[in-house]
């Protein structure tokens, strides 16, 4: 799908406010990638992103796989608007066994309140591909909530 | 509901695995209560956890939610077997703004291969509780699969 | 929870519309009680609604449950708007091997926009009722649409 | 993505199985496309299949979308296994407003417990298609179920 972003800034709108969450640095999240209705994020492991059997947590790949969601359809959204998560799912697809993990959200349809995005985990073993993990996910769009503007 | 445990050390196997989730003590998570079908997860809020507005970020409570209905279905779960995420949804119904959150998991469905849980968590501000998100999940049993026991 | 429907004519309402759901009278829905919130529809089995197993087909249940929270969230909406489902999710926890279903909508957070509702349903055979489906359920409020109120 | 049947005569046995699902002829729906891991399932709008407004009614889409991803997963199941749907999501895209529906089931993740499809519904007017939904899915191979062979 192709889209037209209806800001010309929206890369760094995005950008600017990926910066301003504090998760995404205390996990040591990156964003690679800010394209049009498509962002990706990328995470390196360490032992403090684990599950009990020394894997990313389901958590850590949900964490960076809403952002990757919400800043794809952010991407999309006015100047001066915000972004909330109404809901998302999440299938853990295989053991996220990795050195690296990467975040792809997707707009699957853009409307003018509600968007709908498709959510990607893949992990990256000895140079190796695995997609670990796959869902969907709601946004909504905030117009003229005092401050909101991210 | 009411739930009989299949190993009378439930408590002692999923404070021991919980201990080695790396992420809950990189986040701050303390395991509250573990109960035959239902876990509480806490966790105070610091600017590491925050999305963009300062609140924390869908991910965050995702993450403790997943491990509160993980840890409420290994509690129903034989000894020697292992817990595996299959699926999980969360709908953010308020913004999660508080000084403290908690993860509910509670077991709805216990079966051999497949249990499932409902996950709520709350936000905590100046005394007042907020019901700020619920979803469902699908867990596995895991049982025979060498040196997985958690 | 208690909700105070914003029309006090919510329940002849939502009583029309589901007369307008062609689908309800072709499957044999009947809607059984309608609350503030709160709706049930029920139906009775017969071979036409079947899996391969004899059954009630999981999309059946769906659609039954899926008018039951549609409505829910609409017994709570203004007058002249309308009710659109946005998303659902449904787990299966038993075989739907019974007599009659029964489908609950239950609103579990009620806002101007967006309302999200739980899902439930129920067989009953031989006087024994399973509870053998859940889930959850996004709405969207439709105001100012040209015709569009029910 | 490429898959190998375990059994030959899988699309026989799927087409055997659609068959005895008396929802689907009820509904008037047709078994398009059977192939590995891929099955379309189509049908003709009636009123009886309407909710309030005149279109297909979410559930009815569900319904189809349901067994279309089911039996994708059933063509890559071994012989004498049997099929359930263990639970399913459905973003409901557009308004389902026109002549034809067509529901594709895709498997993403085959293995021997669980299988992962993703779900999509299209509708056609006056010559025009229109992605009307999309969803996941999570599917379980029931194995030596006495009687259980679909």
């Amino acid at each position: 799908m192709r889209f037209e972003p209806a800001d010309p800034s929206f890369a760094e709108r995005t950008r600017a406010s990926f910066a301003r969450q504090g998760i995404m640095d205390h996990l040591g999240a990156r964003l690679e990638k800010v394209e049009p209705g498509r962002v990706e994020i990328s995470l390196a492991f360490r032992p403090e992103l684990s599950q009990q059997h020394g894997f990313f947590h389901a958590g850590v790949l949900a964490t960076i796989a809403d952002s990757a969601g919400g800043y794809a359809g952010f991407t999309l959204f006015p100047a001066d608007s915000g972004v909330l998560t109404v809901e998302f799912k999440l299938h853990l697809l295989a053991a996220a066994d990795g050195e690296r993990a990467r975040a792809v959200g997707e707009v699957i349809r853009s409307g003018r309140t509600l968007t709908v995005c498709r959510l990607d985990a893949f992990v990256e073993k000895a140079g190796r591909s695995t997609h670990c993990a796959t869902g969907t996910q709601t946004l909504m769009t905030l117009v003229g909530r005092a401050g909101v503007k991210d």
